[in-house]
């Protein structure tokens, strides 16, 4: 047996060995940072993105797609926006033998190339809120060290974009997308935490950013989405205006959502083990993999009954997989575990006497039987305390990584701190610099009020911010 | 009323006023040929898309994902191939502020990006068949006029690529292949018919092109798709080589297939008609309508009906739409009719009382009543009565247009005709030269033999060609 590096000892190899072992994407491609997507790694993937659409059409977005190149006046038109781009852009310049009139850019996202279609789109107030949705590739020129599903150059990506009569109107538009994601989220066993991002690393035009944390088991955050409101910081340079009931002419309010593949880089961070992945059910390309263990008389009698548990479990709705390779049993439970499905189903003789399957869950290892007359529903059960197991015990980690901090003089290796901040720009560069640290921002949820001082230059403060090392 | 362009009279101007009018794309995004999906358009061009999927994952093709971009070393590695692409293809030469060592091209098709990898996963006859396939845009500089869904610059496409360990087993490849085919067109209630491409017209790199066209209303062929066989063109100079039974390393036999969005430019084309698009049931985003009929009193009680069989069908799994905005009934039936929502149901009083929907078919117009009790059952039937008669009537008319002729004296205009060719290369450029016609190539089904002679030479020969003016 190949022996798999561990989690603990080195998160960054850990991670990238367990992605090549369970061939989720395959990086020897002939572009750095440009991965292929393999048949397992897109089913995964391509489920992530089921649920996005799911909750996407349920709250009335319309999905769309727009197209991948956008011209450069069209990109330069908000400041901020390719300021924020300009190094990490990739150009095209040439079709065919000629020389293009205007560069065009490959989307790094794709404000730039929605809003000048939203301009002739948007006439009145009875065309807003306008909600659409695109899931695509984007492309950025990461100059850091790649790594699969975390920093990629092309990047899978979802993007929502709305407009709106009125800044409240956007305002609820970002409490939907908070409410939008922690149903995402929860399908993907996912824990995450918000924070209105500092002003010097909110999104290029933003108004102001909501980023969407995660924190690894090394206790570094990972960015795995972000929320926007845009104001009209956008709608006036590309002219989104509408009539409103007076006859007036508005510009339009603007939000975005996005989220990347780092969702899927996330889930393999947290939840996988030193023996490879441990995929979150409702993502999981198989659910149950079915090995039938054959003796020297059973074998047609086995191998008939595992296929019709297959059919059974297929019917029934269950992603499943029967391995009837000519392998032992011990090297398929190997490689169904490497790939994490999280429910492994055995049938052997004595199993099919006793009208019962064995079960082993990939997440704890535990091990029962369930009567194969309602296999159906048994299976559908105990995927679903997979599910809730997963989240739990990743949120008690996630938990157990945050620590509040009131002097410098303790800082703790590996947590997600909260501490507080005057909220003055030179503080926070003082704080980001000195120790390594990015500020993440303010918790978006203020429930609970902060008294307490600056961290930094020790002044009565009522605001505190999470801050991090950063994936 | 809008005066709509009528479709006999100038095919290409009715089809563009249709895909306008219906809102299916958006051609005024600031990229000439480069199209914005819309909600509508997209929706159907994704069912298209399920379709597709659901055949090739059937026939046991992984989906993939491979990068969009190939490195210009790469790209050149098949001779023909480059000869036949390097004036259609974007280079991208810059990313952020530095200059490229190796320019980038955005692919026109995936060979040359999948490739290098397939050299590095097949190693063994046991990798093999190795069937893969993707639906990304790909990218060709066209310089002809471009017309929405039939010539873009971005194309949505579908991809497979296989290799297989001999000749005989890739020509297996492309028989499965037309079986896939004919129950993907079936969905979409598509006629088509098969040729083998002449030499001069092959895909770059193709050993031989099996064409799939149909044919528009004014008489002019349109391509919707290819299958290649490539026997080892490309494996050769990618290396793609597996060690055989017998320990001896081979170059694997390769096949790609393809369709793009050309099959909903031609459904709009085949189908539509003066009124506005008709929407094959298996792929309009909404197969039926439920339009309340209001009077003075019954308004609530029709509401509240409306409602409810909008339930009952969406539950039984039709795809449905209550207007129930605040307008007059003709109006929405024109709108819908635009649209080409298949199956229109409306709901009065009367039909109430009745326990009856009135339902008016599209294609036809026929008119008529479901009991709603059965309501699931009857819109399904009439809608899979629907696509029959689609199929049927557009199969009738493809037949029409074909014509057979033995003489250059008498070449009938808006036909596809069938003719005697000697099979060399000077008759063929001299026929297609004088007539302004494309050879679109031998039939592929060879069933009936042809005796005749060269329609150029006179030559006694044992094939024939389709000829056709191309949209």
């Amino acid at each position: 047996m190949v022996r798999h590096l561990e989690k603990e000892d080195n998160f960054g190899d850990w991670y990238l060995d367990i992605v090549e072992k369970a061939n989720l994407s395959d990086k020897r491609y002939p572009i750095k940072g440009m991965n292929v997507w393999t048949p397992y790694g897109w089913k995964a993937m391509r489920n992530i993105d089921h649920f996005i659409r799911k909750e996407l059409d349920a709250t009335r977005h319309d999905e769309v797609c727009f197209p991948l190149m956008i011209p450069e006046t069209e990109f330069k038109k908000e400041k901020d926006h390719i300021k924020g781009f300009d190094s990490e852009v990739y150009w095209v310049t040439h079709a065919g033998v000629n020389e293009l009139d205007v560069r065009l850019v490959l989307r790094p996202t794709s404000e730039t190339a929605m809003y000048p279609m939203f301009a002739l789109w948007v006439r009145s107030h009875q065309d807003l809120p306008l909600k659409v949705y695109q899931i695509v590739n984007t492309f950025r020129y990461e100059t850091k060290q790649t790594r699969a599903f975390m920093r990629v150059r092309e990047i899978h990506f979802f993007e929502s974009h709305t407009c709106h009569v009125s800044e409240e109107d956007a305002q609820r538009q970002i409490e939907e997308d908070v409410e939008i994601l922690s149903k995402i989220a929860k399908r993907l066993c996912l824990p995450y935490f918000l924070s209105v991002r500092t002003d010097w690393d909110k999104f290029p035009g933003a108004y102001y950013t909501v980023g969407i944390d995660t924190v690894m088991p090394n206790g570094k955050s990972l960015q795995i989405g972000s929320i926007h409101h845009y104001r009209t910081n956008f709608s006036e340079p590309y002219e989104i205006t509408y009539e409103d009931e007076n006859g007036e002419h508005k510009h339009a309010h603007q939000t975005t959502y996005g989220m990347s593949e780092r969702l899927l880089g996330a889930i393999i961070g947290i939840h996988s083990d030193d023996k490879g992945l441990i995929m979150p059910p409702d993502i999981a390309p198989f659910q149950a993999v079915i090995i039938p263990i054959l003796s020297k008389d059973n074998g047609p009698l086995v191998t008939e009954a595992a296929r019709a548990l297959e059919a059974k479990l297929s019917e029934y709705g269950i992603r499943v997989k029967l391995d009837d390779r000519d392998a032992r049993p011990g090297s398929k439970y190997y490689d169904w575990e490497i790939k994490g499905v999280p429910l492994r189903l055995e049938l052997g003789g004595r199993d099919i006497e006793n009208k019962v399957v064995t079960f082993a869950r990939r997440d704890t290892g535990e091990k029962g039987t369930i009567e194969i007359e309602n296999i159906g529903q048994g299976v559908e059960l105990i995927l679903r305390m997979i599910s809730s197991s997963l989240l739990e015990k990743a949120q008690a980690s996630q938990l157990s990584k945050l620590q509040e901090i009131d002097s410098l003089d303790e800082i703790p290796e590996g947590k997600v701190l909260r501490l507080g901040w005057c909220g003055c720009e030179e503080c926070g560069h003082k704080f980001e610099d000195s120790f390594d640290l990015k500020i993440l921002g303010n918790p978006y949820a203020k429930k609970e009020g902060y008294a307490g001082k600056c961290i930094i230059c020790g002044k009565d403060t009522g605001m505190s911010v999470l801050a991090a090392r950063t994936m």
